[in-house]
């Protein structure tokens, strides 16, 4: 899929930004994990911090998302690719 | 509220199985950020990969869920604190 | 399915209150198909509304699985049909 | 906001489909109102159905967004509202 577009990439500001924001999910990941690592966790603390990471992830994709319309999906009609970037849209958007 | 519920705790089995599953989520968003760490990397692929995480969140968060309702739900009417348990389960139902 | 759990049923109040809802719902639904009967419908006009409909029946849905909860699960230990109130209740979790 | 985009509107072939979905739609409201009228109705049994009214507007909502995204999206950038058809796609994708 990605050798399709081999000339559309996410830009620069976005990919530092989204890189940020993984980082930290990956520290709430790390977190969760010592959390589990004690005997008395509660079921329901768990679940908590995992929809918190859900929501991170959720608000991360959608920034990639954003900046994709912008860069990529409003031009695809002059660009001539729109049959395209639509189907791989839709694909994307099934699973949100 | 994990000092309303002192004597309710996630089982040592299921606790064990969502660990590995979140290290393994852990070193999936590690793969995210390497791979955003590329120039030409393409939006649709990350959101694709952002997708992949958060499945595999949902289904951690599945296995706590369904591990709480054998110990702690069914057993609420009995123990005497369905209300608390029910309004509990509700508010992390609703960020599902 | 329903033949499992005979004599469990959902009680009068939420009932009422459920089948007010849908009733609401059927309203706007028809509400939203006049609005396309009209040439000049505008695409995300239309998505707005069906995105309410979405929202009021989760809502419904709701109302109805924190009755099932109070009224059934949280009782399912000591009835002793616990594994298969668990298994449905995570089936229809599944679709939320 | 329907008047910022007078001149974009829903094409009529989709227009047709989502219609006749949306009667569909009212029509299954309809057949779980009737059911919810018999005192022995089960709660996770109407839990389904509502799923399924639930999958059938996200359908509909879906098929009338990928007319949008062909018929407006593609050619904003060209048009010249980009900005605005972002914004709105981004809020009418936040309640999915």
């Amino acid at each position: 899929m990605a050798g399709c577009h081999q000339n559309l990439q996410l830009n620069p500001a976005t990919r530092s930004e989204a890189i940020a924001r993984l980082r930290s999910i990956k520290g709430h990941v790390e977190g969760i994990i010592r959390m589990m690592e004690v005997d008395s966790v509660y079921c329901v603390d768990v679940i908590k911090q995992i929809r918190a990471v859900d929501g991170a992830m959720v608000k991360v994709g959608d920034i990639i998302l954003r900046s994709h319309l912008h860069d990529h999906v409003v031009t695809a009609g002059s660009r001539g690719d729109a049959g395209e970037i639509i189907d791989e849209l839709m694909e994307i958007l099934k699973y949100r």
